[in-house]
């Protein structure tokens, strides 16, 4: 936390020490950068403080680099539109761009998992190799153009665990009719495996777990965990969260306005948007361990989901896409692609980067 | 691939595209940009297209954001100075920054070994979470100062592979005399176990291997090592490269030239160079598993170390680095941070990133 802080403050004080800026009248687009200002929703509250952090990070980066000409004003969910409106919003044209997942609209079409992330799906680094270098970004955009916006990495929570349970569960048996909070493809996942999937707001969760008017309830990983206090009463504390193995969190941005901005600025936003991706996924990880410890110090029980509902879940998954596929073509054309990268990237990552991980995960 | 090409083209394009700019006259600092062209010296030849083009990433960004008034030239290794004199260019002045790794300076001092990696170190994530928000960028610039410079992450290539060997090596009594190209601490644990380290350029690599005047040789992994041909006179292709877990390139900045640019130009380069850092590490992950691929079809044999050899390794790093910080400050210094560090990055990283990605990795 020690760089962020310090990195901020030397943000927040760059444009008035910047050489640059229209001097009096004179036409800005003659003599300096031109004033844009732009609102951006987030699908997030500010107490998420490293996911909503990254739009705050793209906005700073951006106005440091431009003099404070290109101005983005961030606003948390629910000050515009809820967070999960975030997509129309941009749509639309309310806002021009939104600090958003993807998979929050597979409601509108399943095709939207594969932006973020999909049920046993590819980590974070792989998804950054795929989108980035491996043509996810074209087939992406393309689908995306159906909505009027194009897309940004804007960040990663890594690998999220896999929920706070009132009582452990070792079988598939041991699913049948459990109320679950998980939403999107994770959460069709789980009812073909027998469970009840429940859709509720962060802030409800704690008290239905309490109540017991939902059985289990997945969040994020240990450090937003952490402070919903959900340990208190659904101790059992299961991973992975094998619905998001590495998911992306996205700029929107409207078609529209991204073409009125000039060449210079969309560039500028381009690497502000990396800078949000990768220290998204450093903050996170730098975060997480600590609060896990803190977790196990409170008496957490941390259990690995067993084999038979890691097996379950994958088959179920794949039956899942293979059935989409054979009724959507967006999503067919996508999952092709997306099938054959996730296979080649995984037997790579097996050789060297999983076997030092592992030594070293055991080494004393 | 895709991605990148697309991505260079819109970069080119972009200053001419972009309304800013000191019309006529006027002096630079009231009406515009000022321009600043500096000089890039890269410890890499061009051949390796990966790991040289972060420098290029970074440059192109900066003219694309700074209206082409930030210009720095990037210069391939030999141009202006040999390779493995990139911070030494920069300490003097002779150019403002270059493009290398920390690790190449440890004859020097061996603190150096840290920025990028030491034996059995940190992944590239768990890299980037410490320099960014762990104190790593802080202990490691406190350091640099005393060369006169200051560092910017500009890239990682992942966990390496662990080299190409004429004859399987099965135990440590077959390192014994063993003949190894490799430089650094890398070349020291080896040492230790009985094997001799080589010192070769590049491209007497593979003359050495073929007469067998060297017995094996570490480079980096599938994509560049398959140019280099080794794996057509040594076909035993060992993984994991345990000396390199997720080694980090740098920029490094001498501190005379960094104090007198612009704080707007400052900012830009932070930006750019965090492109530089995770457009590298997802290109290297979109261009190794198809090289392994075409690699394996050709007949080289994957073999990982033993666990004899990982275990001796292992022991012998740990042993050179509690001497060396008995006799060292700066090396204890950092050493204690980050062995404390990397011990709290593998207790998380063993819960769900190991768990998904080995289950993925198995998944059929």
């Amino acid at each position: 936390a020690v760089g962020l802080a310090a990195c901020g403050k030397k943000e927040e004080a760059a444009p008035a020490a910047a050489p640059t800026g229209a001097a009096g009248g004179a036409p800005a687009v003659q003599t300096g950068l031109p004033e844009i200002k732009w609102r951006l929703t987030s699908s997030f509250p500010k107490s998420l403080d490293t996911i909503y952090g990254g739009a705050e990070v793209m906005a700073n980066r951006l106005r440091a680099i431009t003099d404070g000409k290109f101005d983005i004003r961030v606003f948390p969910a629910g000050e515009i539109v809820p967070g999960l409106q975030a997509l129309d919003a941009v749509q639309q044209g309310t806002v021009e761009l939104c600090h958003t997942c993807s998979y929050y609209y597979v409601g509108k079409d399943k095709t939207f998992g594969f932006g973020t992330s999909v049920p046993f799906g590819m980590n974070a680094r792989q998804m950054n190799a795929w989108i980035m270098f491996g043509g996810g970004q074209q087939l992406l955009d393309e689908f995306y153009a159906n909505y009027n916006v194009l897309s940004l990495m804007g960040g990663n929570t890594g690998t999220q665990m896999g929920g706070w349970y009132r009582k452990p569960v070792k079988t598939v048996a041991d699913l049948q009719g459990l109320k679950i909070r998980i939403a999107g493809l994770g959460g069709e996942v789980f009812s073909r495996l027998g469970a009840i999937p429940q859709q509720i707001a962060g802030g409800d969760i704690y008290p239905s777990l309490e109540k017991g008017t939902i059985d289990a309830a997945e969040w994020v990983g240990p450090y937003d965990d952490e402070k919903l206090g959900f340990y208190k009463v659904a101790p059992n504390y299961y991973y992975p969260g094998w619905w998001e193995p590495g998911p992306v969190v996205h700029f929107f941005i409207n078609r529209d306005a991204w073409a009125k901005l000039p060449k210079f600025y969309q560039e500028a936003l381009r690497a502000a948007a990396h800078e949000a991706n990768v220290t998204m996924m450093a903050s996170y990880d730098d975060k997480n361990p600590q609060a896990l410890a803190r977790l196990l110090s409170n008496g957490v029980k941390l259990e690995a989901y067993s084999d038979e509902i890691m097996k379950g879940a994958y088959k179920a998954a794949f039956d899942l896409y293979n059935e989409e596929a054979g009724k959507n073509p967006a999503w067919k054309k996508i999952f092709t692609e997306w099938d054959k990268y996730r296979r080649s990237q995984n037997a790579w990552f097996s050789v060297a980067e999983a076997t030092i991980d592992r030594f070293l995960q055991t080494a004393r």
